[in-house]
């Protein structure tokens, strides 16, 4: 069970055990658009000590330079080098872990987000289609392209049959050609809505193609690579922070490093104290308590 | 072990045997553009001799009557009522075999041919779509339609992201919401390639909404349930002859019909006469051999 930290003592000896703070956003730093109490002044707080905050999330759609957009529109000045998101992490895995060959280029299926930072990285890439591959005719019209050595695949709003087409016949033409999720979380909350989310779109090509994609996203340890790639980072002194017991915790533990489980997101106290839930190694009513220690 | 048919005594006896023949058609009677020899003239002798003969395609993007044109284009009279597309197969299963409420329409992800039967068969449909639901923020705007009742998927080459989350509202939010399939194959053939087949869209709100649909396609019982709803069909005297031993032979086996494979198209005889193989009731070369009974 974790252990559930309720006093300033508490918080205190939570700061002091850790030097890096890896952070999930919505429903640990803001909800939607509105920021959650005390956590603007609990991450200055972490800042002041000297402690490394990093923002890891899913979203792969917009960069991180956006990103810190959104951060600066709640006051908070948080610079790129502090977010880790998929399409950034997408971008690390290509050129840090897999070395990615720079005679090869990346066909897209993903946001604005990915194509960004892929760029930042100096990876090409291409997303070539045409609304004229309609027809089954069309199709025997295509040129494959064997520079093209990996196909992303992230949520994609511009997505459409003969994006997906292409990317399939990539992943099945071309020998060796790699095949990375951002993520593949099935849905993502929209107002009060869920709409299908990348890992949806993914479905389609991995059921198309037969093939297991590499996922970078949380819950998976590739993230976690990732950002050890980018940074030096000592397991036993990282703890990650979520709101989330199947992502988030489930990342930290697949990552070898403590959870903190926090109640301003998905997760109740009820649901994360239960002896089989995924286990965090702490829980909290919410980070915007740390403020107390500043 | 499938009996290998190698004489016309064996033929004779295929023929005296079966009142109705369902047959597949690619790799069958035709190969792509090309019909196969002895075909057009072993089905003739088959009518010729009173029996009825039912084509059943998982092929949704058309509907019966463009099928009845390809026919035509072989110099085969066919009439739509001899067809029996998985499109026109999920409109009866839905007028027939569910009675679905005529106060009630479907949201369709699919190709003309779903609209055209659907149209055929009195039911209300819309695939309502617009391109401005790219951002995040327009679903908001989403107003329900309670009377969407059924999501028909199938192959969609005009498929966009608004259109797959519209369905996937549908089928979330709006109560008994039926999530029908026309078919699910992964891919299908086109020239050279393979390319994603209904059952790839399908997969987006399979992984989205969690559900499981009733899929009406080969090799699925509900197509034969379907062609029963239209025809009376006695099992014993009713054969299914198809290229394919995980559709076609395994549509009659879950059909509870007898079974012909014909080498003209996937299965090679050795891949059907193996006894690890899904194991026809009969085997032969090709269907065109028929034609010698003439």
């Amino acid at each position: 069970m974790p252990q559930l930290l309720l006093t300033v003592e508490d918080y205190r000896k939570l700061v002091d055990k850790y030097d890096t703070f890896l952070f999930d956003c919505d429903g640990v730093i803001w909800l939607g658009t509105t920021i959650i109490e005390g956590v603007k002044e609990s991450i200055a707080f972490l800042k002041s000590q000297n402690k490394r905050v990093v923002f890891v999330t899913n979203n792969s759609t917009i960069s991180r330079k956006e990103y810190s957009k959104k951060f600066a529109g709640f006051g908070m000045s948080i610079s790129k080098e502090e977010i880790f998101s998929s399409s950034h992490a997408t971008a690390v895995h290509l050129k840090n872990i897999v070395k990615f060959s720079p005679d090869k280029k990346v066909f897209v299926v993903g946001g604005q987000g990915v194509k960004d930072e892929l760029h930042l990285a100096n990876i090409r890439f291409c997303n070539k289609e045409t609304s004229a591959l309609k027809k089954p005719a069309d199709y025997k019209e295509f040129v494959n392209d064997p520079e093209v050595g990996a196909v992303i695949c992230g949520l994609d709003r511009d997505i459409n049959y003969a994006k997906l087409s292409i990317a399939h016949l990539y992943l099945t033409l071309n020998k060796d050609c790699l095949f990375i999720a951002t993520n593949n979380d099935s849905t993502y909350p929209v107002g009060d809505f869920n709409l299908p989310g990348a890992g949806s779109i993914l479905s389609v090509l991995e059921t198309s193609t037969k093939r297991v994609p590499t996922i970078v996203g949380k819950p998976y340890k590739t993230l976690f690579d990732c950002i050890s790639a980018d940074y030096h980072i000592e397991k036993s002194r990282t703890i990650m922070v979520g709101d989330r017991l199947n992502t988030d915790v489930q990342f930290g533990i697949n990552s070898g490093i403590d959870t903190l489980i926090v109640f301003t997101g998905i997760t109740s106290e009820h649901e994360a104290m239960d002896p089989n839930s995924t286990q965090a190694t702490y829980a909290m009513t919410s980070f915007g308590e740390i403020s107390k220690l500043a």
